[in-house]
C-alpha cells in the first residue's frame, strides 16, 4: 500500500514551537487545548499573527521542531510493508524548504528523499492513504483520508481519524 | 485535463546553462549536438562531473535559467483550458528548492504556487499526463507520458514525443 504523510502537526510537531514564540514574545498562556476547535491565528490578534506568519517565513523555525511521539519508530514499522511518501507543503514559506527537507533526513533517514514531496494541493498525490491533521488536505486528495488529530480538528467529524502515533501503528500493522 | 509539467529541460534550459559553464571552466567545446544520444556526465571526465555537481548543489545555478523557447506564451495559453501542475525534482540540489521556486514565480505568474511540486519520483503525481524530458519519470508515471526532446533522450523511442512548445501547443491546443 501506498501511504502519504504529511509533516506538520504529524511527524513534527510544529503546534508547540507556534505556541511557545507565541507565549514568550507576547506573554499568552496558550496551550493545546486552549486554542482547541479552531485556527491557531483565531486566538491572537492579527498583528501578532502577522508576525508569527514573518517569522515562518524565514524558515529557520522549521529547522528544530520536535517529533510527535513514537512518529520515528511506527513509521520505520511502517516503512517495511508500505511505500511511503512525506507530503509537506512548503510553499507559503518557501524559507522552508530546505530546513524541512534537512529535518526530514535527520529524523526520518530510513525514507529516501526521492520520497518526499513538496506540495500545496495534495489532490496531486497518487497514493492509497494520506494521514493529514488539515481537512482541506483531505477533501482534495482522491484516495483515502485519514485525519491526525490535532487542536483545530478536534470537532471534524467526515474522516477516518487517529490521534496519535499509536493509533497509526494499529490501523496499518 | 491535468497536466504535469516538468522544469528543468522543458521550461528551463538548463542544458545550455549546464554546457555553458563546462566551456567556459574548462575549455570545451560543447554544444546540444556533441552530447546528443547520451548523459551529460558521459561526455566529461569524472572529475569535472563532480565539480559540476557541486555547483549544482549550492543552488545559486538555477537562480536565472533562461526560458525554453515559446514556453510562457504555450503554457499560458493551456492553462486556460487545462489544470497544470509543474513537477520538478530538487532533492539531489536541495539548494536549488528556493531559486526554483522564485524563478517560477517570476516567468510562470500565472501557475498559482500550490500548483507547483518538489518530488523526486514521479510516479507519485496523480495526473492525466506528465511532459518530461527524462524516461526514467516517464516510467514511474501512471498516466499518459509525453517525452520532451532533449539531447541525451533522441534515440528514445518508447514515448510520444514533443520537440518543443510549438509541439506541445498542437497536442492540447
Amino acid at each position: 500500500m501506498r501511504i502519504a504523510i504529511d509533516m506538520d502537526e504529524v511527524l513534527a510537531d510544529t503546534m508547540a514551537v507556534q505556541l511557545k514564540w507565541l507565549n514568550d514574545q507576547y506573554g499568552h498562556r496558550l496551550t493545546p487545548e486552549t486554542v482547541r476547535g479552531g485556527d491557531l491565528y483565531d486566538f491572537i490578534p492579527p498583528r501578532q499573527g502577522s508576525h508569527l506568519m514573518e517569522v515562518l517565513r524565514q524558515g529557520d523555525f522549521f529547522a528544530d521542531l520536535p517529533l510527535m511521539d513514537h512518529s520515528q519508530t511506527v513509521l520505520e514499522r511502517l516503512a517495511e510493508k508500505h511505500e511511503i511518501f512525506i507530503a509537506t507543503a512548503a510553499m507559503e514559506f518557501p524559507g522552508s524548504f530546505g530546513p524541512k527537507f534537512r529535518w526530514l533526513a535527520r529524523h526520518f533517514p530510513f525514507i529516501d528523499s526521492s520520497r518526499i514531496v513538496f506540495c500545496g494541493d495534495k489532490g496531486i498525490l497518487s497514493a492509497d492513504v494520506l494521514i493529514d491533521d488539515t481537512p482541506r488536505n483531505l477533501a482534495r486528495f482522491e484516495g483515502h483520508g485519514v485525519l491526525f488529530t490535532a487542536p483545530h480538528n478536534v470537532n471534524v467529524t467526515e474522516y477516518a481519524r487517529v490521534s496519535g502515533w499509536h493509533d497509526i501503528d494499529a490501523m496499518f500493522a
